[in-house]
């Protein structure tokens, strides 16, 4: 059930995650923290990008991570011995087929996933089974629509919709963020608060420019040059330009926004 | 120097100004404060949505609220008489030819003005002048191109694109908010931070749907059929679809986000 994998697996993607997720901790994790003695998954743990901030975020509590690709989580188990503590145990699996009892984890963490299936309220109603009543469920997405910047430019828009594109032949999509409070509910998940969390890079912030602007979002539209062109989405010079414009968004008169939507419901 | 005013000067126009400020008064206004004794321009109050609540907010600091027009200028008169304080002043003049002496202000506040001026940059520099050393410039403007909604609709972000366009025609731009921070360095204010204010509304803040997402933002877009149609920018059944579909994003499956950016400054 699970789609192609839109941005591949390659070390420069796994790179372009950890800078991610570098950038963004504070804005997506800082109001999350699991108590001491509760069990916790990470469904969909990929990389590991997510999972070293959570669980040093929650040290007493214990997390299961979990993803469908050996070869992500041979990468996640490898950064994790190198920072992470020892309150994780990682795990293979599909995350519509969850090898775990009903209502076997306190909680469950839901990060930059849904946006990849085809079936993402299916995926949350597969989650919720293994959730213990009253435990919560996380979820975190992007939005591509999200992304504005100045100066504006027609290429660059043209080029980030080659990537969402991709992403619905795919069968995901990279609009995901917007919808979460529709899809969590339809999944039977109560009480769902969703918080939208900007981004938003100006020239007082060159980090956040160079951290953001350049190496997470700019150097992931960039990445699917080669599939844009080859599916005929684009031609190679209007998407050279396009990617040319969004690194211009992060010079000192540039300006980039971003929204992830962050929802916490009950199950 | 300045644009025709592209939201028109009705009745109806003053009531939607008044939902609006109601609605976004926390998320926009909150952080503002002026000390005791201070005196405070209002750059373009128009039919004095924000003055109250300004005045409200800072009730020792002394405001003189200026706009180019003598009837937005009656219209907010006659509002502030029903629900101000004493502490404001209106006066008629122009933001290209203050007619003030230079740096006569403590701070300057302008809000929804920027948008509507061929030379945003050249107001700025106008209202800098008459702000003391050390003053503070706060800017607040909205971006047409931030919203997005689920269920997504071709029609409705055309009937938006109709919106932006007429103001454009009119010399303004509709999607200033994410050039705040440029065009106050541009114009000579240090220190400029600027924050993105983000209202997400979806079924589970219904008075938020209603207040901003129908009353607001919908009716605004609908407010400007009539020119839209008549300069050919669209069709009158599409542009009725697009209205029907932003209405739509209101609905308790349905989800709507628009960001305001406030830039705050030192002269």
């Amino acid at each position: 059930m699970t789609t192609d994998y839109v941005h591949g697996y390659s070390t420069r993607e796994s790179e372009r995650l950890s800078d991610q997720a570098a950038t963004l901790t504070d804005l997506l994790h800082a109001d999350t923290r699991y108590p001491a003695g509760t069990r916790v998954l990470e469904a969909g743990c990929g990389v590991g990008a997510q999972t070293v901030t959570l669980a040093r975020n929650s040290p007493r509590a214990e997390f299961v991570a979990l993803d469908v690709s050996a070869t992500s989580l041979a990468t996640a188990e490898a950064a994790f011995r190198r920072n992470g503590s020892a309150n994780v145990t990682f795990r293979q699996g599909d995350i519509f087929d969850l090898p775990f009892a009903d209502a076997s984890f306190d909680h469950v963490f839901v990060c930059f996933v849904l946006e990849h299936l085809h079936q993402p309220a299916e995926a949350l109603r597969c989650v919720r089974r293994v959730v213990k009543p009253g435990g919560t469920i996380t979820v975190i997405e992007g939005d591509h629509g999200s992304a504005y910047f100045h100066p504006d430019s027609v290429e660059a828009r043209r080029a980030i919709e080659c990537l969402v594109e991709l992403q619905r032949l795919g069968g995901g999509d990279a609009l995901i963020g917007r919808r979460l409070y529709p899809l969590l509910t339809e999944a039977g998940v109560h009480e769902v608060r969703v918080s939208p969390r900007t981004v938003y890079a100006d020239g007082s912030r060159p980090g956040l420019q160079d951290g953001f602007t350049r190496k997470t979002f700019t150097a992931m539209v960039e990445g699917v040059a080669e599939p844009a062109i080859a599916r005929g989405l684009v031609e190679q010079s209007a998407f050279a330009s396009g990617v040319r414009d969004l690194y211009r968004t992060a010079e000192s008169d540039g300006v980039f926004c971003y929204t992830f939507f962050k929802a916490v419901g009950v199950r």
